[in-house]
């Protein structure tokens, strides 16, 4: 069972501390192997890249084969049913629609000194996409970030798609080729994160990096940021659900089980204002765990991390979501606008009982890659704003140095830093001899 | 001297390939102690803070000491002359101006199927900024780094600035009380990341950290990201300054060791397309290392790290500068928009030769925390942005979920992840039977 948490039992504090603070997961400590491995693909390159794969994935690749051909791609494609393309077209225009909002302006202005200023946004240059092998190998995380990136212009743009055994998925390949993607790698693991940081003979590096990944794949990633840009440190999914009393059990318990099923270490948490709808929540759990597919990985999760909390009103609700800080948050409720205007801290919002979470997943429009354990507090879902950065402008005029240079060479001169000072001054003293 | 550099050498490729992979500095391996100290501090926290302190800056603390008083800030501010105070406004009004600008619009439409989709714009909950000692201790740094927090809106912002031996610089406080800092700790290095954090009893941790540092600082940094947001992590400052022959070779000149007197690690560039004009800069650079106050620190940054470029035509030059994608870009040329238009990265590009790029770091308005070591390929300067993040927001309604809700199924099963599907078929069950 999960645990059973409520606002009005005095214990309740040191509970939801604990809930907050639970560890998760077990980080296994990969790092020196990961350092190992980044160093070896830098020094030989594809040959590294080559015996990794070979080691790890149990598959013989050279030069040549690295990247899928064309004629692989096309054949996977082939593969692919009707239904299943459509659904695809569909996710990737809806979620191509929704990222083309994103794309910033540009900006210029001449302020009252004269001084012009603004900014400009570009594109990185190439970007790489980390897709999982196995289980986790998710084409809809191919559109998920693959299309921001096309969205915001980046002129190259490849995945790395590990093929443990060979086995790849012809769904993936067919997403990669929806959302433009020029070359599709099939590597895997750290060496494919430093390959792409820092290129090899037949893998040219990116500036950026993003799509999750195991712990050898988030060390690699936390090795290389610097060098390249990377999105953010995934960890294990969750979701919380507020919901009143107004709402069928098993949707919720569905919503719940959503979560739980992708991994032992998800994360699922219901918070409502009636203990007895909190209940019959738990039973429809039990019910549908007696099916569930998944039922080995969404059971443990529910039973180790899931939990239902019992709130005196919504007001609450909204506090203690602020605290857990959800990735994914389902408002339930009858007036879902007016809880959301309480909530500060959350990945992504879904509206209603008739936005389930796996809306957001597929087919919505925002994006899926969303910030995890507790980190929507100070970061964002990914979005077209990853795969561009911005360039700072500004234009003086003599009058405009006139107007404000000589605050400037205060500052500098405070600071001791002469130079800074003197490029100010000998301009000013140009301006100053032709004054006369 | 310099390296002299010319395109039409046959030489030149690898000589500039030379120049972009040229490391600058030596990182020490801290990684150990970094690790030791954030253990340290997250065990016994105020008590590991003060002996660190007391271990590194010769500086006794209490739990109460720590942070500055209101009085002794007070007493600071009337410490500062009216000229630096008036400079410092203007500075600050400035920045802020910029920054507002930054602040993005929240968004919301409903699509043709019925679903309401957007996102909305919240600020993190508390950011802690970093504010070297010693030499460093800008206060130009503070503002850079805290009116964006301010416009972004971020309710707690807070400053850790060490005081080797309790030497603390009015400056700094004055520019922390003009851009409206909650709290100014006087503790430094990996310690003071820890305690922002991870928080201490005295120390309230914070959502995110942004600020220069040593190579402790930085390290600590690499550690707690993804428990906190952070910048960046910056490396030597640098600036490519691109010039035609139209310009005084002593403007350039110390425009260069504007840079090249921040570090010995700095670098400056300069690319021009005239030979003679290039040597013109060489020797004003000579000259004005004869008597700059930082000389010592300037000489040796330019003769280890300094180049001067002869290049065809400025297209070459545009070309050039993309490949060094420099954190600061003077162009000093006749059409200096022209120009910046073939650039795709650079962190912040100053039009003209009226335009050095101290005004920048003082007073312009645009930030000056900006991407170093080719960063600028795929990262921004320090913004408004940093200190907010986006909810994305979905609203299904039963028509909409009846239009796009069966793809998302369908992309549920293809992926194996039934309960997401069962999510999704429940609602549309119950819509199936209100039909019949």
């Amino acid at each position: 069972m999960p645990q059973f948490l409520d606002t009005s039992d005095t214990g309740f504090e040191t509970e939801f501390a604990a809930l907050l603070t639970a560890k998760r997961e077990d980080a296994p400590d990969v790092d020196d192997a990961v350092a190992e491995i980044i160093a070896d693909v830098r020094n030989r390159g594809d040959a590294a890249v080559i015996e990794l794969t070979a080691k790890f994935d149990r598959l013989e690749l050279t030069p040549d084969t690295l990247a899928f051909s064309e004629d692989e791609i096309d054949e996977a494609c082939a593969k692919v049913s009707d239904d299943d393309r459509a659904a695809l077209h569909l996710a990737a225009d809806r979620i191509h629609a929704y990222h083309a909002r994103q794309v910033p302006e540009d900006e210029s202005w001449t302020d009252a000194c004269g001084a012009t200023l603004g900014w400009r946004w570009t594109p990185v240059g190439a970007a790489g996409l980390y897709v999982p092998g196995g289980l986790a190998s998710y084409p809809s995380s191919v559109l998920m970030n693959a299309i921001p990136a096309r969205v915001a212009g980046v002129p190259r743009l490849v995945i790395c798609a590990p093929t443990p055994d060979g086995v790849s998925n012809p769904l993936v390949l067919l997403a990669a080729r929806l959302s433009g993607v020029d070359t599709v790698y099939r590597i895997g693991g750290a060496q494919a994160i430093a390959a792409l940081a820092y290129g090899t003979e037949t893998i040219k590096g990116v500036d950026k990096i993003t799509g999750p990944g195991n712990a050898y794949v988030a060390a690699a990633k936390r090795r290389v940021f610097g060098k390249v840009g990377i999105d953010m440190i995934a960890g294990p999914s969750e979701i919380l659900v507020i919901a009143d009393a107004d709402n069928d059990p098993d949707w919720i318990a569905v919503d719940l089980m959503s979560q739980a099923e992708h991994d032992e270490s998800a994360q699922s948490i219901l918070i409502t204002d009636d203990a007895a709808f909190g209940q019959a929540v738990a039973d429809a759990v039990t019910r549908r765990l007696e099916t569930l597919e998944r039922r080995a990985i969404a059971g443990k999760s529910w039973r180790d991390f899931g939990a239902i909390i019992t709130v005196r009103d919504l007001t609450e609700a909204a506090e203690l979501s602020d605290r857990i800080a959800p990735e994914h948050l389902e408002l339930c409720v009858a007036d879902p606008d007016a809880l959301a205007a309480k909530i500060t801290h959350a990945g992504a919002i879904f509206l209603g009982a008739w936005t389930p979470e796996a809306i957001g997943d597929y087919i919505g429009g925002p994006n899926h890659v969303l910030p995890t354990a507790r980190s929507a507090r100070f970061s964002s879902g990914l979005s077209v704003m990853d795969f561009i950065k911005r360039t700072t402008l500004a234009r003086m005029t003599p009058g405009a140095l006139r107007a404000i240079g000589p605050a400037a060479e205060r500052l500098a001169v405070s600071e001791s830093l002469e130079a800074h000072a003197l490029s100010v001054r000998a301009r000013l003293n140009r301006l100053n001899e032709a004054a006369e």
